[in-house]
């Protein structure tokens, strides 16, 4: 098959030559983008609906300003397709999101048109006006601009950043709301609420219209006219305020306009860029735009999954960086089918349950659950914050809150957890899905740090399962807890049985911080946390057939440690080595070396293995798992070596 | 002096005795809590002004709910030594702060009425619509009521529960928002402005009086009354609007009301407790009444230190628990005035310099940094979210951004740190004041965390000084630095030379990743991190009384750690100590253990010397540090036992 021919495209490499091509052609340029997307993430996956949505957008504001020198900041980042296409990144789109290729987010490292590196929502307006005041104090005159979608208009620091801007004369920046009524999920809150009323007309006109209307119906002067006032004053504040909750934080507000409307975008633009101060234009587009059966199934245009038999015949650029794409789908459920299925097994026996997502409830697999017991759901919108701080008031109720948010998503909510939970020792469950390595959205998704930010707090208890059925144990198990406590599981499948090679395969069942022994040997163990336990055991295996029988440990717990199981195990070997999908810097293995600090010496030498201390690009999950030595053959080298091998990485 | 007679207070004990006193005679009431507040927090120190500001407000509330089972959510805490007065603590109240007695916090432990340990702003809303969820999930009937300070209303938690509660019916919220104008510095930000024009009058008088000037005005039907119209809805909009943020946020919203006025609070609380969904009271206060001179002056209203010298003839209550006041000051500069005068001298020379607070101007030393270069200081409001990407924002163009923000507020920015810089591999120089143990704030207010958190984030360089000097040396070498950095130091004062003994006093530049050896000795080592090393060297002095010569070392740098310096001191000696004023899981001393246990094995036995992994209460400064065995003779005792101690705790 021939690929579909772009005859405008064909003739934009970069923004100087978009602005060569005619405006009435830009619609048509707008549809040719369109294609080459939608080809080219059909094969390799990504973030579909959101740069699918931004086409006209993007085109216009390239064509308006010049972000070589203005400043362009993409909030989350995973809307950038159209960007990348237009920015001189054409002959490597192909490579999106794998090794060496483009990242599917916007990236500093990758263009200067691009100004971080982005992931998480609702930062970019704090950024672009940071860089509106450097720009002011250092004396440079440019256009400094962020484009936020309307649920990561919902995040704190959004409006945090809002509240900041709108009380600022002196810089300039604007801030594009990108409102497609989806994000993620269906776009929660108040906000939301407020923008569809935005969405509906002109408010101006229909305020006038009922002026009107009223002063035609007022029959004469008097006490009738100030009740008939009173009444007036009523309709035009409906009609009025409603459009203006940007203008009470003190922006200049304009919109909404049709995002997809080429000729009505640089209009808008246009004029807009000549304003001074803080102004927030509003347009309105469609998640997904172009992509066959989206128009109200957002799960569907969110993302697409590669589709590595449907490839093309002719790659039409020079396969540069192109690597295979490595399939991702083993035999078995992913962790987050286990815990999706767990929860609903768990809320029938247990009426307190509650469960809370922050804008995720397909990606932390409550789909289900939500319509079982939409009673007992939750989504507080992309604000991690509040979902923590929700948690512990539902607690303080006497619910049994859990919260499923990402590893690194949990950031967001980090002071909620120490204040709002910690300090109150209430019974919230985190539920930290993503944890570890994901692989192709990299490293603003990277789940790597939530050992090292919640070991450190009192009280918490800390745990990951070796496979499925031990997740839903641990979550049975956290809820039997007077206190806080959280559960880190992987992206990907749980291993099945026949996955954890050499395993007995008896059930032990789950006890407040005791390890669980798997498997038997004399040449030195392997102490494993969570997922990595296969890993573990992977690595037995291939010792046995060298020759050397190793004991592996299921950690099961982080905190509290089993100190008893880890000094008879460090007394039992010489050599022990712990394994964690985390960073190697205050983990599982650094709790195991407070631990021995704590006691004394021991026989063992114990070394951490852990995922390297740096900022990792994307790849596949099995690429940055090698990448990082964390393969099973990493850990069967620790134990090849003559004597313990030291790495200092 | 005998102490002012309150013979209304006397009779009043709890809520129930409250509701005893006639209406009528709840201002006299009040101004004999004020005299009670006003006399003990001049002994005890303490946040005055906010509790000053909400007497009449917490008399109404007590008044008119039923805290036992209704739920009364105080948003930062600091506010509620009214409440404590009026819930059963009024015997205990001279003991306030003190170790064994009262928070200066709302304290879910203390007091069945408090619901919550607060310190942090911005979550109470939150946690409130969290319980009125939960009551609602178990069938139980009682009101939540949330009390939030105006300039904690623009934290990003605030909006984002708001904007969740706005968007809900079923759930019975009461937000009250205590607007004071002044919350800690001068409020800042649109919101500000907002609330400023709320204040101003009631819009609808104003509205229909615009409109009946207008009507009048109309002279003929046709063209010119549509425009006359046009104007009319501008005028309407322009007085309507500004007072309706929150309810475009879905609220119901009713004030704003004379806070200091009981029978006006008590007729709106009747009022708005029978109405159903979420519901904003605005309720206008002065901050600080009735303390003499603090009209106009926050910073003397805030916050009261103790005056030990002041103390009653006689203390009209049992004396339970009432402990000596521990005197705070010692001769020299406390290291916040270390940064601020280093922050002056370092703008002078380097213009690219810009100094950010959230709302902590004064607690973070930078008035007078304010006062001379207002173009490079930020006062981001209560936002650290947004404080710390505007950091990143400016660093992208060029600025050289210093973020002061207490070590525990720093938790708030957490994720911004992640993604904003570190991902960014911005210059962002983090200023952590309050790093460690605070005293008498109390465990919402430790900063024992920021180790733990930082020191996984790829990139940063993290630092802490020994005394004042080195804070300096070691901000001018932040800002040579390419990437971010952290800089720990704690409440009180730094150490003068004469307070370091038996250090040589020569003074070695600040290196990269170099630790500094200040003493030398051959019976063992500490290695003490930031305003340890003063302890390190006391102890040092203690042991040389026993004959043993303890090395001490200035370690520097967390990271990079010198680890051939480490690697070199733990094969000099026997045993080795590592001291930190942070949580002993996941700081210094991991960072250590870990730099080891990558290394192999060295001669040393290494302990690892913080603070226990525990909820602390609060205490004085030199109470919590013997508390948590972190005095000179605690790390003496170290070396004084036969064989190396190991205190697992």
């Amino acid at each position: 098959m021939e690929p579909t021919p772009t005859p405008l495209f064909d003739q934009v490499d970069n923004p100087d030559d978009l602005k060569r091509i005619p405006r009435d052609q830009l619609p048509a340029l707008c549809a040719e983008l369109r294609r080459v997307i939608l080809d080219t993430v059909t094969i390799t996956g990504g973030h579909l609906g959101s740069g699918m949505g931004v086409v006209e957008l993007t085109v216009a504001l390239h064509y308006c300003f010049d972000f070589r020198d203005d400043r362009l900041v993409w909030d989350v980042g995973h809307q950038c397709y159209p960007h990348k296409l237009l920015t001189e990144r054409k002959a490597r789109f192909h490579s999106l999101r794998q090794k060496g290729g483009l990242s599917g987010f916007s990236n500093k490292w990758e263009s200067p048109y691009d100004v971080y590196l982005m992931g998480h929502a609702g930062t970019a307006a704090s950024a672009a006006l940071g860089i509106a005041m450097g720009d002011r104090m250092l004396g440079r005159k440019r256009h400094s601009v962020a484009v936020v979608g309307d649920a990561a208009m919902g995040c704190g620091v959004a409006f945090e950043a809002l509240n900041h801007g709108g009380s600022l004369e002196q810089d300039r920046v604007l801030v594009i709301l990108n409102d497609n009524r989806w994000s993620i999920a269906k776009t929660v809150g108040a906000l939301s609420r407020h923008l569809n009323k935005l969405r509906s007309g002109t408010f101006y006109n229909k305020a006038k219209e009922a002026l009107h209307h009223l002063i035609q119906a007022i029959p004469v002067v008097g006490t009738t006219l100030d009740e008939k006032l009173g009444d007036a004053v009523d309709m035009v504040k409906n009609m009025v305020v409603p459009g203006h909750l940007f203008e009470a934080l003190g922006f200049r507000y304009f919109g909404p306009i049709d995002g997809h409307d080429t000729a009505a975008l640089l209009e808008a633009l246009e004029a807009v860029k000549k304003l001074d101060g803080v102004v927030l234009l509003h347009v309105l587009t469609e998640k997904g735009k172009g992509v066959p059966g989206s128009e109200d199934r957002y799960d569907r245009a969110h993302a697409a999954k590669p589709q590595p038999k449907k490839k093309p015949e002719k790659v039409p650029v020079e396969p540069c960086v192109l690597q295979p794409v490595v399939p991702l789908q083993k035999p078995g459920r992913s962790w987050t089918e286990w815990f999706g299925d767990s929860m609903q097994r768990l809320a029938e026996s247990d009426p307190r349950l509650v469960a809370i997502t922050a804008a995720m409830p397909d990606g932390t697999g409550l789909m289900e659950f939500r319509d079982k017991f939409p009673e007992r759901f939750l989504d507080a919108g992309i604000a991690e914050q509040h979902a923590v701080a929700l948690a512990s008031g539902l607690a303080t109720a006497g619910m049994r809150p859990i919260a499923a948010i990402y590893s690194t998503f949990l950031q967001r909510g980090y002071d909620q957890v120490f204040q709002e939970v910690i300090l109150q020792r209430l019974p919230v469950v985190f539920a930290m899905d993503r944890a570890g390595l994901v692989g192709e959205d990299g490293a603003t998704h990277n789940g790597l740090y939530d050992i090292a930010y919640l070991r450190c707090m009192p009280g918490i208890v800390l745990m990951s399962p070796k496979d499925g059925p031990e997740l839903h144990e641990m979550l049975q198990f956290a809820l039997t807890l007077p206190g806080p406590s959280g559960i880190r599981y992987a992206r990907g499948n749980a291993p099945t049985a026949n996955e954890l090679p050499g395993w007995h395969g008896r059930h032990q069942p789950v006890q407040l911080g005791r390890m669980e022994i798997l498997r038997e040997g004399s040449d030195g163990a392997v102490l494993a946390y969570g997922h990595m336990v296969q890993t573990a055991l992977e690595a037995a295996a291939l010792l046995e057939k060298r020759g050397l029988r190793i004991e592996v440990v299921n950690a099961r717990f982080c905190k509290p440690l089993d100190r008893e199981g880890v000094l008879a195990l460090c007394d039992r070997h010489d050599r022990v080595v712990t394994l964690e999908d985390h960073s190697q810097l205050g983990g599982f293995g650094g709790a195991v070396l407070e631990c021995l600090a704590a006691h004394g010496p021991v026989r063992a030498q114990v070394q951490v293995m852990g995922v390297p201390d740096d900022i990792l690009e994307h790849m596949s999950r099995a690429q940055i798992v090698e990448h990082c030595g964390l393969m099973p053959q990493h850990v069967a080298e620790r134990f090849l070596a003559d004597k313990p091998s030291h790495v200092a990485r």
